[in-house]
């Protein structure tokens, strides 16, 4: 059976829809996702905030309730009877999300086993067929064949096979599956 | 550079020792780690037990302050130069220690970077070269060439290239440069 591995963040899970939030709300302004294309949230605000953007995402409980992206659930749960899936999250840059990226996975993905989490740092340590991933890095050191997940940061990527949301990765894995 | 993935518990750290410790103090009891060769603490101790001993595992602070297994500190530091080496640990059975174990490397082996930490359940998901570990299930998921850490409960285990201590590993991959 051929394996999947699935980044969380704005793959999975709304965080830089909840990261947006807690910023407007810390600085009193009102960014929203499009505001940032072609830079995400680190590079489109100013550098002084950086040290409080961190640590607004580098709690306990920021990762807990996170929404989900539309259409993530039903996709992986079809997908998850043809593929072995597993769950890749870059989790070591902000180690106080461990416990909370485990429980949200248990709550809203009860159908992929925590024997398939991965809370890594280098995504080449992935023993993969491929890779759904927001983050044109961790594509890059990656083994197997990458899919660039569409964020306003990775807008203009063109060095990857990109899928816009959801919708379009299971229609890529129908096309496998009938090759 | 050839990678090395290794194992934790019971590798790096002598969590056996402590789980030995607590589960003695527990029951009144004066198990010692020979006492439990072939079989090791789950199958050496009463099945009514188990659900404790799970128990005094699975919290914050029980990775907290594991001693460190003789040389794995020295052979490691030495090895880093020559390998790249990652740290694979099996934490989503005991997802109380993801934190734990993290604070735990960043203290005793700060030469090897947060990016290299792989906290997972499978070890089907390691690309790697070599994985250093006591658990033989995991060494038949591994793709690479596994290398049995000795510990009470694999004795007696011959499926695998065995490795009785930290000096042994150094030997091992001294040879393997050597070649």
């Amino acid at each position: 059976m051929q394996r999947i591995c699935v980044d969380m963040d704005e793959v999975m899970s709304d965080t830089l829809g909840e990261l947006l939030r807690r910023y407007n709300v810390t600085f009193g302004e009102s960014l929203r996702p499009e505001d940032l294309a072609g830079k995400g949230i680190w590079r489109g605000t100013p550098p002084e905030h950086k040290e409080k953007l961190g640590a607004l995402l580098n709690t306990e409980e920021f990762f807990e309730d996170l929404e989900l992206m539309p259409g993530a659930q039903e996709v992986l749960r079809d997908l998850s009877g043809l593929f072995e899936i597993f769950i890749a999250t870059q989790a070591m840059a902000v180690p106080n999300s461990l416990g909370s990226k485990f429980r949200w996975l248990q709550r809203h993905f009860t159908f992929i086993p925590a024997d398939n989490y991965v809370f890594c740092g280098s995504k080449s340590i992935l023993r993969a067929d491929y890779l759904i991933d927001d983050a044109p890095r961790n594509l890059r050191a990656f083994a197997g064949q990458g899919l660039l997940f569409t964020a306003p940061h990775n807008v203009g990527v063109e060095d990857f096979l990109r899928v816009n949301n959801w919708p379009e990765v299971a229609e890529y894995f129908a096309n496998i599956k009938s090759r």
